[in-house]
């Protein structure tokens, strides 16, 4: 199976990137999770992207907040799906991430999801590959049958709540 | 190949939905366009969400404006990836969209690209499709380069403008 | 008398949902309290809207967070006034959440009330219910009455205070 | 059958409001139309909150922009249903007639409906209104079966034109 | 001199309001303090800007949240100089309280000062009152001199700080 | 009389400002009108402001757009009341004008009125001298049972269109 | 004298930078103007990024609109100094060009000026060259000292047509 | 060398302004540090503007909040770069500040970085200072190299802690 790569753009992320994490251990999806910075590391931020197909990933996940660059730099440098996801910092509550992120000019797509979305963009990179892998798929269809169960388990305990 | 399926939630978003589906034919990936609503016509979108999987489709793309429920309903009732394109509608320049598609709880991703970005979601999807199809991959990197080399192009122009 | 339901799209909006169930407690008009998610239990969240009616309610109250469709969802499905109550979650002070609540497109009206404004969504269900029910009203115009005299009473102790 | 009272708070609303009259008159609900400013006729507007139970009305819709305050000026006033539509003014894009309508205080509901959505505003007091009527609620859902109808047609032209 | 009424829609609004209270004790001007709401007293409200300039006041401080339409209220019925106060409630950082109470239509002025600005609303009313006392207009030139030279006091301290 | 000051920060805001003169001329307020800028003449504009109350000023109003600081710089040189017109420029539809002319810090009032709100800040100056001019404030009363009689005759006007 | 770099993301900025190379020219400072993206010729730009200290450049202005990487990308592969002018693109008015030039991380700043600023970027690359060369310095106060002037002209105009 | 001067608005700027203080340390820039309010006192910051190129110094470095003019008020009477920093208030979040800096008019730029971002604006007066000093451009260019190690290591920690 095709790999996917998490990065984050500061390691002071990782609370939010390991919600992504977390979905692809759960899911059997083999991953690695980076540190790599559009503006502190751009040689190996723009290296690992160019040669990411040919390394063996298939979807990137990039996590980074404020002036969020990172998904797009990935776009830039790579023809692979690139998920971004928009980290709320101090200041804003990540609307700047947010509209870094998503308003990306016409040719240089990022698939974004909320902010601090992270287990989401795991879940689309879950989607994405299981586009040619069946037992994924069948993997994704019974996660979402449980998550289904649960609101019905919560759906009858207020109901009974109430009922008293 | 799979197909890509471009949804708009009223017919009056086809100028934006036409950038999609110019992209599509670009690439030769086949699609379908179907007006669809979650408000209006819910039971119709549900349904083919639902039999989306089996009747081909690999992608699901959703353009739609103001409390832009149309991606999240497909999400809902669809394993395969969604797309979201947040139509700018009269008012409010298209946040009011763009909120209602990417801010989706966790579960149920919607890749969503900037405001009125159709072109991107379609990119986005060849992407996504090219990850088990060498041609279309090799199709979107030449699509690249041509681009690379417009803005090359341009480039020299305006340096010649201002070299004068 | 018709009974209200109060929808959550998700079991932790109780704490702001309750403020509604109190309110028709207190005014003594049947209701019944339901988890029903859009995106999780799309389904039985549609089959509730659409038998709604002939189940006996009469006004539905929809209280969501983020990417808030449930208030939509309902309205797609069911002829029945429904009240939207959009739930600040983590992120965005609950602007994600109004707008996606408040900004339906023409044909689909959900009553929208403030942000976390469970206690007004409650009152306005009652506002409509009391429109054929003259005990309801004249419960209704006390009600009123009350909160004058509270204001009034406050008004004297600041005075009060503010003489000496 | 009650009636329902549109009141603007200036005759430059009229263009919006005309979507509402129009919604009323085609569903034959009795309506009177009133120009009446929470700020420059306070008492009028007052008064025709206070008397307009027993004047025979059901329902109140109020068009106002900027600080738009009529809807809260009747709702204070009077124990009807009062639906509010926030009109864009030339600044802020109706952002401010939007919060200064739907961010009411508790006990004082306003059903705020879409910038500028007076259509939705009628069919709101539609369904208010057919809770009590069945009449009118076999037109209301005679009107929905019509929407959908003409979504699905627009499906079909839109599905016949790019077949070709 | 004339009075200057400080008026709060909720007494929840004291903390802020206490500022201004606290400044027009220092500067000895006579003042009144109530809560009336714009919504929840409207007869009180409106009754008591009716009667404000016959009752001795020559400016109006009105203090509220959310959709804040106490200061608009008392400007619609009040030809004295109203200034607002826009209080931050729960929700939206003080941006609903700051559109409605600014954003006023032509002919209605509402004077309107930062969101929980009531120290400035006090200081506002003394140099409205200062116009036509000079004794008042003198401890208000002394003040700011003062509030000057509390600030070159710090600049001094700061520049010592850094200066070791 | 005291004269009102009229202050703009360039003279493309005089379509803006003469709102307010055109108040003023029909008021029969002395004033005089000045082009003043606190970032290209801020000699001139602090001196004008220093010397104010000598020179027969009572009210200084500034209109200003993006990053106003021209109310700002008035009330900082100045003790007269400074009444703050956010000017529209051609971003973000006066946003930045009001957030730098309202958002005062502690000690520094303006009088802010809404964006491009040239009259109401004419209408607030009126107010303000009206308080120790008899006649000024019988004029003022007058110009408000005018705009009354106004929208009274809108309203029956309208009254008799949908009557028809 | 070092020279000043004008790059803009895309060509369609032209008439927004023609303001900054206006100024340029103007004070005889030497520019070269060129179009290269953060996006779609990322080695371009990281390329001439590294190497305009050697090319003889002392200041880099950039110009993008949307995510607007570019002034990003530039400060992540230079050490000179990076002036970035957020572009207005077609939807929210440049905010999104704002907070994705301005909300830098820490360690690589960008000098962001206002929306579509772009003369003042050229103007604060004119003060930082002028820093080392006098006779620059001596060009700045001279415009600085014809702006003025010709404030206090129209400052003179305004007063004639408002004393007659 | 030149200095650098770092005034605040308010001496409780001091934690924001600390962190540019600590980077001048780090640097070896001459650095003077002042409160100097434009509008508490206008006088002694003008003055100290106007002396600033006399006296010594390179750059000017304004950090304040709010309705931020002390940037303004620089640029205005001083010809040397001039750095806004928009510090975070208790509300809006440093918008108000944000835009109050930025959005300055033509012919007065102020080099904008992100709110509270302190560090930054001590970064960006040191590269404008190196731009004339290669001593203290190589210090800039080892400071940018450790930072760019120090993420290359937290990549590393990070890789093994996901490869265990």
């Amino acid at each position: 199976m095709k790999k996917v790569a998490v990065i984050m753009g500061s390691d002071s992320d990782l609370p939010v990137v390991r919600k992504a994490t977390d979905i692809l251990k759960q899911f059997g999806v083999p991953f690695e999770v980076r540190v790599l910075s559009a503006h502190r590391t751009p040689l190996e931020a723009s290296e690992f992207a160019r040669s990411a197909r040919d390394n063996g990933f298939g979807v990137i996940i990039c996590a980074a907040g404020m002036a969020a660059h990172l998904a797009g730099a990935f776009a830039a440098n790579c023809s692979l799906p690139v998920i971004g996801i928009p980290v709320k910092s101090k200041y804003l509550d990540g609307v700047d991430a947010l509209l870094s992120t998503v308003q990306m000019p016409t040719g240089m797509p990022v698939a974004t999801v909320a902010i601090d979305g992270a287990a989401n963009a795991a879940l689309l990179s879950v989607q994405i590959l299981a586009l040619s892998d069946d037992e994924l798929c069948a993997k994704y269809d019974e996660y979402r049958q449980k998550a289904t169960q649960t609101v019905l388990e919560k759906d009858r305990a207020i109901q009974s709540e109430f009922a008293n």
